[in-house]
């Protein structure tokens, strides 16, 4: 799937910001830079809510798409009864929202026309959580490796912020975009299913953070240096290359909600910061390096004789380099309502996508577990898995390959 | 206060974004178009994040100030024993903090650091309610319309929504330059006062919308329309033009939490939507007019007879002429968890500005609570009111010529 943002048709007739007033088409190569419209390499403010990501393709939208500011997961419950039928007639219906909203185009009936028509850079991502299999009746299609995580030492889990049949991630560069398709796709979704949770989240604003891609966490990390990069190892990473149709070009989602306790993170120093990640929080650069992207050196030895980056740093044991067993990390920040005491209720909406939640998330997840510097801020409240099936063209749907 | 973004020598430091490399200032004339840096007329996205707005000066900032994309309210209640010379303690270092942050520099021990240095047009705005002024024992100094609001029949007031002590206003076009903010205001709070409520909310992201500068609220309706100019008719609504120092130069915060129900609002009609508020959604231009701005004839009748605009029109029920007795309404949107059923939690931080509550707000807010027929599809749910002091020069803090 190429990143591309086209400005809509829709946009473009709604307001006219252009001054060229044509249709104009922004390809990004690589990852540098922010999706641009002029020769500059910048994007106008003043376009950003006329850009559009494709919507049909083999692939979904919204996994290899450079990450929007403001991301909402929410996640279904079957109802009773919702069984391969009815998920066929939810999904076209869900399919023809997504790809009308992602393309700055009302949905059918949609009561609030006027906010469908600025996506900025809208996407609608499906995943497929273990009782939708069941429901419908096609166990037999379920990715193997969806299904419940083990639990690990360090799980706080709440119900309220775990499992789900069906998981719709929205993401886009204005939060009201993102609010209106929530808002038609929950409406859409109520014959046949109940809200289980919704979490939302945020990253920088597009264009904010200088110089590259990488987003901070609340922690103030540069987080999101060491995915694998768009092209070859990401696709590699995290879409199924071959299979059946409902298999082939789909992908998995885990969605952990970490809470991160400020309070005791600020009683760290700056060094003992850097030393629990194995990276600088200025530049990100690993602890053997001065640039946010140069290869650390795991085995250097520092005057003391121990390894440069502590060998529990979060760094040494999230490791991966071969790229088939790597994981995009694609997380969100929450800031909940503080206590009455001032305690701030943040943390991370922590979503990796892989092709394969056994081969590649679970072995990093359980060194994590059993061993990680970090463990001692973080505690995982919330747990879902869910499969990201494959995308589809006009006409399709989403599910069309598992449920057709 | 002349409306300013100047690109910060901290934002530069920390990522040097820009082709020039040198501190750019961008001044805005009127209120066409967003914050610009460059000849064409349009803000690269990549300088978003170093976008400052003062902070010194005789009127605080975030008021009239273009809103930004994401608002933070914070409402404190004071300890007991938190006196006039804590008040003072305590504001000096949130000032500190303002005063910091606002500029892309981190606040004095700032845990977080990194997260300082990209403001994106940060504000932190002071308002203080009618019990600081007790504490402080000024109560002498509160400006007469700064008391608690009658109550309205349309009201269903929520205490966890309601009242204060403290309002801290925080706003940028990036929700973690809110969230830290936020943080370290907080943080800084806790030996004084804890914390009453938090409301968050947003707007259409900076130049999301097109053609202008009014955002859409959650019923889809272009919201800001008729607020007064930028310039003298804004200054005479909103700011106190002489009087005692703690007065002049001050102004009023009325803030209302207000539910908005999609649901029967999704029963009407297009027409019926329209006539509810007396202008058009889709261009927001008054039913007697083509275009946003054009004057509404609340005079006109159409071949029935009736006026045009339907009397009970919210806009006809809070319309004002004179510049003395509008109101700047600077709201934000907030859309929380909806329910298990997929009702949406939706509605507006209504905040407005206005340099006398008594004469400006509350005229409107009793003809509005008398008949308005918006009032079927909105509710009341939070209440609070809060003086808003006067600005401060370097080495001054907010609220000195209140407590000092
Ligand atoms: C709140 C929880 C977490 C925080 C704050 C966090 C933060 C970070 C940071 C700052 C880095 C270094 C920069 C980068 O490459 O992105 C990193 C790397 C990484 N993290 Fe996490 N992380 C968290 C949870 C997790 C979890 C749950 C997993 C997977 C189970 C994970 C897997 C990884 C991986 C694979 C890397 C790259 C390691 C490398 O190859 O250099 N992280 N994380
Ligand atoms: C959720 C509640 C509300 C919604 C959805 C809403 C919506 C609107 C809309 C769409 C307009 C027309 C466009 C514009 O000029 O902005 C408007 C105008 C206005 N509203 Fe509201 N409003 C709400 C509550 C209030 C409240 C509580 C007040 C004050 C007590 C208020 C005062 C005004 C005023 C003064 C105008 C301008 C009228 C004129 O001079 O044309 N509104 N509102």
């Amino acid at each position: 799937m190429s990143r591309r943002g086209l400005l809509t048709g829709g946009a473009l007739a709604a307001g006219g910001v252009l001054a060229g007033g044509a249709a104009v088409v922004a390809t990004r190569a690589g990852q540098t830079g922010p999706p641009s419209v002029d020769a500059a390499g910048t994007t106008p403010v003043a376009s950003v809510g006329g850009l559009v990501e494709p919507f049909y393709g083999v692939r979904q939208a919204g996994i290899a798409t450079e990450p929007q500011a403001h991301g909402s997961f929410v996640a279904l419950t079957l109802r009773a009864g919702t069984d391969r039928a009815a998920l066929g007639r939810w999904l076209r219906l869900l399919t023809d929202d997504a790809a009308r909203l992602t393309q700055g185009r009302p949905a059918l009936a949609d009561t609030e026309a006027e906010l469908g028509l600025l996506p900025a850079r809208l996407t609608v991502t499906f995943g497929f959580g273990p009782g939708l299999y069941r429901a419908g009746g096609v166990d037999d299609r379920r990715p193997a490796s969806v299904a419940d995580l083990p639990s690990f030492r360090i799980d706080r889990l709440q119900p309220a912020w775990s499992g789900g049949d069906l998981l719709l991630q929205i993401c886009a560069d204005d939060a009201i975009s993102v609010a209106h398709a929530q808002r038609v796709l929950i409406k859409d979704s109520r014959p046949f299913a109940t809200v289980r949770w919704v979490q939302q989240g945020f990253r920088r604003s597009p264009g904010v953070e200088p110089g590259g891609h990488t987003q901070r966490n609340l922690f103030g990390q540069l987080d999101g240096t060491a995915n694998p990069q768009p092209g070859v190892a990401m696709d590699t990473a995290v879409f199924v290359a071959d299979g059946p149709a409902w298999l082939r070009d789909s992908t998995t989602l885990v969605l952990r909600r970490i809470s991160m306790n400020l309070e005791t993170w600020d009683l760290l120093g700056r060094t003992d910061r850097e030393l629990a990640v194995g990276r600088r929080l200025a530049t990100g650069a690993p602890l053997t390096g001065t640039a946010e992207h140069d290869e650390p050196d795991f085995a250097a030895t520092g005057p003391d004789g121990l390894t440069v980056i502590p060998d529990f740093s979060h760094m040494t044991r999230a490791h991966v380099t071969d790229d088939r067993y790597k994981i995009l990390r694609r997380p969100y920040n929450y800031d909940g309502a503080p206590t009455a005491e001032g305690h701030a209720d943040s943390g991370l909406i922590f979503a990796s996508y892989q092709a394969d939640i056994t081969r590649q998330f679970l072995p990093i997840q359980r060194r994590l577990a059993d061993r990680d510097l970090l463990n001692e801020w973080t505690t995982p409240i919330g747990s879902a898995v869910f499969a990201v099936p494959p995308g589809c063209q006009p006409g399709g749907w989403i599910g069309e390959q598992v449920l057709g």
